[in-house]
């Protein structure tokens, strides 16, 4: 696909050991996704890393290098094992503070004498950080380099994303175009689809199965920057499925 | 946490732009996650990458030097997007060539004329593979060296999993404990949580906070290989969270 030169390049960097070890799913990067390709910005990594400090600054420091943003979620709570913001300070090689923005904003929800060492951890801050509000409870997330640290929190981290987004460059939006191919096999249409996506270069075409109760139902996703080269690209799709469909083309 | 040498590592990869694209939110790696946890194989890194055959090449080659097997899943059905099996052939320098067993799996299903050039792409794998059977849909998945590679439609990637699971070298399973914290703040448990955290050195123990309209309920979860070090850590977190309950701590 070209149209290259537009695109802004998002990875996600989820942070949890409780993922890993499958006793949570993980619906925040499903999440940033769809949010990023809605604003303009491809995600074109995720990872999901242990609650281990050397796991985290490696993969920060080896994502932020390669695409405009790194979007992590996790970590950044009150207890032993909320280790981002330490890990996010190590990987920029700057110092971690107390930052008197952040005190603030959890005075606004916690009374001054239950602002203990626990809930003080939330208010530490990589040298240099802008903070991103949090709307939901208030210790907020930041923003490093490149980098937007995010609560793990579902509802926290749509909050965090709302106010980080702003903030961001965002390139031309990704369009897209769904056709159903309903019961024809991918066996049947691949080699016609093939011809399409070395036909049309700028359209990114893809295959997609569904396996269900009622049977197989496949889908055929085109994506591209320019409108007018994807509604190409989609007619010429929908001719080829409709000239299947007329030659009986069930197997 | 040590009992290191007993454990067994993995990595899942995913294939796959849909998933990047947020479109298709990915239920594999979870799936994956719970099914090698419940035999004695810890998960320890997700990627989620691209349908770009230098991308795929170089996840698979840093993940397989590191973890003792990769899961891999999508990209190996009929279409011009399905390019995982070249990938995984590239990665580890072998040529792919037609494999005569797959082709026979094959066609247990196709009829031997409908068994066109797409439908035969399946059928192609890596030098030296072991193929991993499909019962859903016969198109085989297949395992080289340490990496499995699988389809990405659920239902015919747990088919494949099974199939393979029998194969893979085991370690002891990790046991977990879930303990309620119910309203308990984490910001009121975190110091007497971290103290705890550093006298069970081999538990690993962590905090989960969720939010509902119901409010905040936290959990803490305890992890470990040996069940008498679980026992001690749960007792002794449990002992903590009932201390804190009859000292009124709601806030």
């Amino acid at each position: 696909m070209t149209g290259e030169a537009e695109a802004v390049t998002a990875a996600v960097l989820v942070i949890g050991d409780e993922i890993l070890s499958g006793r949570t799913q993980d619906q925040n990067s499903h999440y940033i996704a769809r949010y990023l390709a809605d604003i303009g910005v491809d995600t074109r990594e995720i990872r999901v890393v242990p609650d281990v400090e050397a796991e985290i600054v490696a993969a920060v420091n080896a994502l932020r290098a390669r695409y405009a943003y790194v979007f992590t979620t996790g970590g950044i709570g009150p207890t032993h094992d909320d280790i981002t913001a330490d890990a996010i300070a190590r990987a920029f090689g700057v110092g971690i503070e107390e930052d008197p923005r952040a005190i603030k904003m959890l005075l606004e929800v916690i009374p001054a004498d239950r602002l203990n060492e626990a809930r003080r951890r939330m208010a530490r801050i990589p040298l240099g950080a802008e903070l991103i509000e949090n709307s939901m409870s208030k210790a907020p997330g930041f923003m490093i380099g490149n980098v937007i640290v995010m609560a793990g929190v579902p509802i926290i981290m749509h909050a965090m994303l709302d106010a980080a987004a702003p903030r961001l460059r965002t390139g031309a939006r990704v369009l897209v175009e769904t056709i159903e191919a309903d019961a024809i096999p991918e066996g049947r249409y691949a080699k016609d689809l093939a011809a399409l996506a070395a036909r049309f270069e700028d359209v990114s075409i893809g295959s997609y199965p569904h396996f269900s109760s009622a049977g197989v139902r496949n889908q055929i996703v085109l994506r591209a920057r320019d409108a007018s080269k994807l509604g190409a690209a989609a007619a010429a799709t929908r001719e080829m499925i409709s000239r299947l469909t007329n030659n009986g083309a069930k197997v």
